[in-house]
């Protein structure tokens, strides 16, 4: 009798409680039917076969296995690795709407982070409201690069195409007639998140340039 | 005078740290230029938009924002989502040399485990010691599904696929000739990594067939 009374509204709560779920479940489903648009959106960056152009949604991925590979290399100790995990892996959310803007493109970087921020208005709203901020304070904590671990992920995402270009013969930086102080000023913050990343990719560039991978700086006409 | 004979030792010091260091991180780098390739191991799932077939790349990234989104419908209380994220990221690079075989296939999936540990036994050797270790046994575990965070990776790589066939009108489906009862079977597992991910999912397998993107069984012949 008393199991009578406390099983029909044990029953009701749990069918109540999967009704809320699964409501809960198919708004995620739509953000992530939406975000497979990151597929198509292409980077300047060459696979290392040269065979095509790599896109954001790839590219996080590789920035994902890297930060796990080389967390060892971060400049700061106990870096907590799943915020940086999070972070390579919704970095580039924003540009399904906002397009990728080519790290030397300097008229693009200009209204950049405006685009950014509008894409971001509408793509986390997509989300129940106490994801949607979760997923857009771990994408600010990305952009503003103040946190150690903001700083590795932002170095990670600076390593993974320089290293692209390096390995096809700096053909990215060919196409678009990028000259090695761009690169080595565009790139140098890259040491705040890994001073050995940074090293590193110093020797690879010194090489691209006397394999003539990658043009020397243009001196000023005088 | 005391200082001279502290400093040009601890300056070797540095120095000969950062050249293990570079010679460890260059050892890492063949690895991820390695495994780039898995950009071009394609699937049997097409995009959302049935525009091209999804990689084996951007299929694990999308694993991960999944992992984080949808931690709340895991079985288990309290995962260790990093641990997640580790074996969603690594989960597939065997295929580089393995290939993808596809969920319905029952030819390729007798010599898989074969096909797959050779090419483990391949891949991670390319990384420090350590770190082959760690990733072998990131990769074993998903394979395992026996701890909670194995099963629900699991039952998110068999969701995705699953979501990306009901989207597209059940392309991929429909060109293998698959069943409503082939999918079930294949896919009833899903319920021991999220019973809540599967209760869903067999929600929109029984759209698909009313829509008729889903062939229904095939009736024995008596």
């Amino acid at each position: 009798m008393a199991s009578t009374r406390i099983v029909v509204p044990h029953a009701i709560t749990v069918e109540r409680v999967m009704d809320a779920n699964l409501a809960r479940l198919a708004q995620q489903v739509e953000f992530l039917v939406e975000i497979d648009k990151l597929k198509q959106v292409y980077r300047r960056t060459w696979l290392m076969d040269a065979s095509r152009h790599e896109n954001d949604a790839e590219h996080s991925w590789h920035l994902g296995v890297m930060a796990i590979l080389l967390l060892e290399h971060a400049q700061a100790p106990r870096l907590d690795l799943l915020r940086v995990l999070k972070m390579v892996l919704v970095h580039d959310l924003v540009e399904i709407d906002a397009g990728d803007t080519f790290a030397y493109d300097d008229v693009g970087a200009m209204d950049k982070s405006q685009r950014e921020q509008t894409a971001a208005d509408r793509l986390f709203a997509l989300l129940p409201p106490d994801q949607a901020a979760e997923f857009r304070a771990v994408w600010e904590e990305f952009e503003a690069r103040q946190t150690p671990e903001a700083r590795y992920a932002a170095a990670l995402d600076r390593f993974q195409p320089m290293l692209h270009n390096y390995r096809t013969k700096g053909k990215a930086w060919q196409e678009h007639g990028i000259t090695v102080d761009q690169v080595l000023a565009r790139n140098q913050s890259m040491a705040e998140g890994s001073p050995v990343l940074w090293q590193y990719a110093k020797q690879f560039v010194a090489d691209a340039v006397a394999q003539g991978y990658l043009n020397p700086a243009v001196e000023p006409t005088s």
